[in-house]
């Protein structure tokens, strides 16, 4: 196996599998082809064309298209579609920033294949011995990829917060790094990925960062979401994720973009131009 | 004036104005129309067709197809089409590390769209003020892009030396970093582009590094081809950058790489994702 491996397991989808979901004119997401035949049965809340589910273009405003979409996510929660319900509302937008369209359940968003974004930190510590850094083992009951290799810290980008209010957050929540080491975090690059799942389509951004942390601190979880947390070689983690599937899938693109910016994965590595420009497509 | 900007005018080319250049049965670079009906005039050296120009499969070898091609190069010299000559031979590969096919006068590169790399280093000081980067000025009298603003070191990467060889080689002569200092540069990823130019195409790689450099070192250009060199404000750079052509064209994509990994364009800059991603196409 390889780092490009895991790049191209992260970018496995076929678009004949998906319409359009087009909100205002604008091709903000895709819905599954076998998803159409049910929201064609909410009447008038979707128009229904050979390459394009269009939300009702009547729904003006954010408000009325959100209110209106939640009606919709509530009934496809009640289906068993839509499952893991997080409380949690994400901005359906073209581009990160822009005035989104409307906001809808986190557990939503790839059903209608709308691109999603998120915070990763690199937490590493530095040593004469090389890089070492810390990586999160998810907890066993987490509703999604349980018990799976994951980032010292990441979390899901909510409507309503901006990136670094989140990354702190998260930073608190899932590593207890208190706020004053947090705001020391660098931010080194955005990934892009498409990848086809179980509940849609993830066309997805991971805004990435780094943070050198000191020797002394040791990361504890406060919100039960990680089991445990391990301070491995740079050169172990490098290994795990060339040669095995034990990271949460685009965790692996995170650590390989840290690979490649500090070093580790050496320019005359024959696949070093190819792990470039995947992590970005 | 934008980032984007200076990312779109690397990546400037009509493919209808090229026909492939095919070696050994792979398309290993692209040929300019114009120049066809003379590289028809070498008889049985080239193959045209519709959409290709194909070097003669009898030409099996490294050293066959490197010694035809130096003769058609030559005589490409003499018509002035190729000028410049560098006395520099480059690998003609389809990707860096591959056996190459055979080995081209760096000149004549452009002109059979070839795959160029080239090493380009980030020099930067850090202070309490924020970080500074070395700036080079390309001499007045050099053949490319003179008088224009440059990385700190930068340069070809010819046939037969390693990456990290070339690199040390370049600071040496570009700007007087000792090797022992200049061994502590880290590499941090490729960038990639395509851009037409007037002496042909240019489908290039640019391996870049970043060299933290002590606060007393100065740097002093050897070999006559840096004019100048500048410290300068990081948010100095990244204007000039963003406001100005004043840097060699693909030097800029150096420069907005390092101004993403170290926070200088933050992430929720609106076109963040679509730096990020036109740095490698």
């Amino acid at each position: 196996m390889s780092f490009l491996d895991r790049i191209a397991e992260c970018n496995l989808w076929n678009p004949d599998n998906f319409r359009w979901f087009v909100v205002d004119g604008c091709r903000v997401g895709r819905v599954r082809q076998a998803l159409v035949p049910r929201l064609a049965e909410f009447g008038k809340v979707f128009g229904i064309e050979d390459d394009a589910v269009t939300l009702n273009p009547g729904l003006a405003t954010f408000a009325a298209r959100t209110s209106e979409m939640e009606r919709v996510v509530k009934a496809l929660v009640d289906d068993k579609i839509v499952e893991g319900w997080r409380g949690e509302n994400y901005a359906v937008t073209r581009s990160f920033g822009e005035p989104p369209f409307l906001q809808i359940e986190r557990a939503a968003i790839p059903h209608f294949g709308v691109r999603a974004f998120g915070v990763h930190l690199n937490g590493f510590v530095r040593s004469a011995g090389g890089i070492r850094m810390w990586i999160g083992r998810r907890a066993k009951d987490k509703h999604t990829y349980p018990d799976m290799l994951d980032n010292m810290v990441a979390g899901g980008q909510p409507i309503g917060i901006s990136l670094r209010d989140n990354l702190i957050k998260e930073c608190a929540e899932e590593a207890n790094i208190p706020r004053e080491i947090a705001a020391r975090a660098v931010s080194v690059g955005a990934i892009t990925y498409c990848m086809e799942a179980p509940d849609g389509l993830k066309p997805d951004v991971q805004f990435c960062y780094d943070l050198e942390l000191p020797a002394d601190f040791t990361p504890r979880n406060t919100d039960g979401e990680i089991a445990e947390f391990y301070l491995w070689p740079l050169e172990q983690v490098a290994e795990i994720v060339r040669d095995t599937r034990e990271f949460k899938f685009n965790c692996n693109l995170v650590v390989i973009d840290f690979l490649v910016r500090h070093g580790v994965i050496p320019p005359d590595h024959p696949d070093y131009v190819a792990i470039c420009q995947g992590l970005r497509r």
